[in-house]
């Protein structure tokens, strides 16, 4: 099979690296495009980029040109499928121009995860939110072959909801508390000074508990025609930041609609196989793990697990104030942001929807 | 006024050494006996222990020699008030003979903080519970001059029962959330392991969340002659061990009897001054203070405010499922130990009860 | 005695933040005037700052009003000296000026430190270095009533040389390898990102090996009228950047000019103490402590030792190559930033150079 | 090619973790034999060992029940080939016995690593000492069927040699400084205390500065018969803790005895390749990177370069003391520790050791 083009919007940035990274030996996908701010556009990657990664930059992509970030101008053909990893301020700007001159836009930012038309998709999820696309107005410009905008949650939110979808479906959730242990890397880069997380602990990281609240409750929803309908349910959140690079621990309580055992829930996280059969390369085999251990997850230990897209869950056990408390575990760079665009545009793939318009829609 | 002598229990370990450290200085109280496990009794203090704290080892301690941790047998006379700091299973044989003898035990052990005639107290919170003292069976050994055994709260319990009882006061506390992130200190030395905890997160502290939930309704309840009624509210905990080096910050989600506006729960944690005019050494002149900064409080920043026996509050803002959420720190080797116990000591010193039990009962 | 009246340039920076800490106390100083650049000028300096210190921020300074950075327009009269914790760009332009109009210019920038005339000084190593300023053409400007710039070193050449100080004195020195593990807080906030440190050693900062290498000759230097001979030794540095706070670690193999012995080199270290008698306030007791552990000095136990002021050595033992190795331990904002700076401006005023310039060189 | 069978003495610590990991895929090798401390034989893998490194642990081994660890009494047959991972008191008296039955115990212990006829080897940098081994008393036991014992060097010593080796052969060594920042995995588990490494250094590791300077003369020295001549060069070393979870960072200065320029030294350590063409699974194609960028190389993003076997220089300047400046990394407990063990076991197949005694020597 051919490998499709793809570019990188951000390309320097932590997630850009990620995405570097994850896409080098893609089967499906073949960097050909990369962009950053102006001040970068014209440098080649590697002149570009402070690498963070414990793995080597590819060799290829060190040598390849910064294309300025925008959809014309660019010393190579644009590809039709951009990975987006943008500051939301700036992906508010850009990610339309894109989708506007035709480009599958898979974008990694909060700019328009909450956008009615939008969908803000976790495969495993709600994979039945993508043709949402459909009626997003970028569609018809472009003389009728314009593009799309497809978004995933954020770091904080994917691994939860993962973790909490396969409850939904059996028992049904009416409310939970999440209070979070969140990666520095999750801020970018350079993001956390040291001086603020070295034996410390910083409360709060700006919106992030608004995002987990109402993205959930997206993402958890039904889809309508055009818009989705929120899950009846109610969340709240509390955020911080420690001295952990990556991975993302959350510690919920939860009430469900209907009376679970512990075998039962076990069970339901289990047997959560919903891509099972589909041969997506970014796909886990089990999206969602167990671990009995005592105390697992932890992130140093767990966060790699399924190539870090497996959300791990540990010490399920009965709550006091609702019904049942447990931990989890999410790699925040990985399933968290640029192995979640990739697996929502590997899902895009298959349903055909990187082909033309015209063959899409016929 | 003259000094009284006292004794520590354990006095190696890492709250055995914030015993020395804030006692080494103390208007009212002196050392005059230590005692450790056997491997150590006999060697001088600055032998046996490996001192971990960053102001320097007093040398008139250093110098003193370990005496055996049994009311008998000591070079020295041994003291009519006793500072522990055992671990539970030895402190639930050891203290007991203390006490028999007629000492007093100030005890920052969790082997009898449930006990029935045992006041677990934080005096700006429940000083009044001390009178159980009279009801324990102790109190008639040695010929009627028995001595009696006084607890602090488990580390993680001190600082939230201090933020908690304004509220509870004012307005009722009908249920809470409560998520910890605790200091490594709290493990002891050498406790925690290295590979455990770099750049890692363990969400598991043995038995903690149940210390958490059962310790603060017996706080925040009523003396009633012999027993403790336990405050009617619900509580759950998830306890997790962070990178930090003292000082714990939990974030808590808290539904009152009465609705209260921001002002009203800021103005009650900010006029809650119960220990104001006593003059106690180590009590701070806030035990609350309300931080308006957006990302406050912070271990490494705020632990050490009153001398390490405040407790910071910050971020109250409306809970999407109870009514408000906050997050609040407490230094967990001060507040939440060493210091706790001495500031039990110098309110029983204020109610005359460290005089020979015939003129305290006279 | 009257408090003398202090400006701060740079207020508002991890340097200056340490210089508000240290100066609210001041027995002779009183902070009268800050400054920090045009972007928070106007604003109040608890507005402008984000005060990472752990004692809370003196309310009187909170509320004082920040001044623009440069000896005019002030809305309150600038005082005669300035305390100046700016980058070495910024103190190259501004510092003259200060000088020009008349201020005695305390400053820890690395600007000036290895120019001719200006004195590079540690009290207790180089105190007669200080007539150097005599010579500086500053002090002709602004009618005959100009001013002048004293330095300090950079943080890591503090520590050294005062454990180097009293081997020069008694043995002298020929060679030495310094390799340094420093803290975060050298690189100012938000300075070191937390992706480049957590769980991570940073072996290179910048221009830092060369300042180490350069200062420390000229701080062990002879002064002669106008200018200062270096010392004839050599010295290589490599310099680490590691996960602490604060506190430089630095391990150092030496050749000395004659032999001496462990107990000879103690004795040098622990009779070092040159400012006695002469009660400066930020003088420590003892300027080198040589602790007898075996694994001491460690940044987080031992940094405070003299309030910040004392260099702690340690581990001395024959090295295979040259004659001995050590390990030196050294706060790295107080000792070897701010608390140095003030140091210099007390030998400065019992010296009599704050007096006016007619009353000083009559 | 069938696989070997293999043991694994010491399989519950961390070196033996690691030996699990890497062994559990290995095409050369099976591990057929897991044996522990007698608290653990009789247990299965699972229910002794607190597996902490971020790979599952591979179910079959999970399963396998722990030895006790001598040669009698197995309920499984004993291989022939024995990896020890042992702490060098219980490798003293341990490692002989199975030496003297016959096995080939291939160790990662300081025990016998200076003893004249062990040989001590790197396989990129002093193969060639490997027939030490046919002088060895254990060979003459069993009957003349008597096995070896082989050594790798000391965690700090491997990386330092490999990039030493290539400067020897084409300029020679005169002396060295060296200067450590080692991670804590190389203390084993627990190891060393979080109170202890958590914002801090700890300047010292026992026996850690005599290992270094003794075994680099070995590793560099010339096999003669039954010893090794030691290389005539001084070497002198500091070694550090610090809170690094993987990978030793070395500082050094290094004196050659013939001139060399930068490009020559950085063409020494490229061109070294001793290895090539021999095909061995764990041996990486590049035993030394050089990297050219200013900052590095940096244990969390340099350590696992050829799958951890690789050590990274960097930063070559002049030096003002001795020639040149170097820094270097090595992943501690693959390079290190387990790795290189494993890759010892693999030079010693390709040379036919495993095959029976008589075959050998025939």
């Amino acid at each position: 099979m051919e490998r499709r083009n793809v570019g990188i919007l951000g390309a320097t940035g932590m997630v850009g690296q990620r995405f570097i990274q994850l896409l080098a030996q893609h089967p499906w996908f073949e960097i050909t495009w990369i962009a950053a701010s102006d001040r970068s556009a014209g440098k080649t990657y590697a002149e570009a980029c402070r690498w963070k990664l414990d793995t080597p930059l590819p060799p290829r992509i060190a040598a390849m040109t910064l294309q300025p970030n925008v959809p014309e101008g660019s010393a190579v053909e644009l590809p039709k499928i951009i990975f987006a990893a943008l500051d939301a301020d700036i992906a508010r700007e850009l990610e339309p121009k894109f989708a506007a001159v035709g480009c599958a836009v898979i974008s990694n930012s909060s700019a328009f995860r909450m956008t009615t038309d939008v969908p803000l998709v976790v495969p495993e999820v709600n994979a039945d939110h993508l043709p949402l696309i459909e009626h997003q107005s970028w569609r018809k410009e472009n003389g009728g072959k314009g593009g799309y905008i497809v978004t995933n949650p954020n770091c904080s939110a994917i691994g939860l909801v993962l973790a909490l979808k396969p409850l939904e479906e059996k028992f049904g959730i009416e409310s939970l508390f999440v209070s979070t242990m969140q990666a520095v890397s999750g801020a970018g880069y350079p993001g956390v000074a040291s001086l603020d997380i070295l034996g410390n602990v910083v409360p709060f990281i700006k919106n992030e508990e608004e995002k987990m609240q109402e993205e959930v409750v997206k993402l958890l929803g039904a889809a309508k025609g055009d818009h989705v309908e929120m899950l009846d349910a109610r969340l709240t959140a509390h955020c911080n930041r420690v001295a952990v690079e990556d991975g993302h621990t959350e510690c919920i309580s939860i009430k469900l609609r209907k009376p679970a055992t512990f075998d039962e829930i076990v069970a339901a996280w289990e047997g959560f196989k919903p891509l099972e059969g589909q041969h997506l390369p970014s796909a886990p085999d089990s999206p969602v793990e167990y671990d009995h251990a005592v105390d697992r997850p932890q992130p140093r230990l767990d966060r790699m697990r399924g190539k870090g897209m497996t959300t791990v869950v540990g010490r399920l056990r009965p709550c006091s104030l609702l019904d049942w408390k447990f931990v989890l575990l999410s790699h925040n760079t990985i399933r968290g942001a640029a192995g979640a665009a990739i697996l929502n545009a590997e899902v895009l793939a298959r349903l055909g929807k990187f082909e033309t318009k015209k063959k899409v829609l016929a």
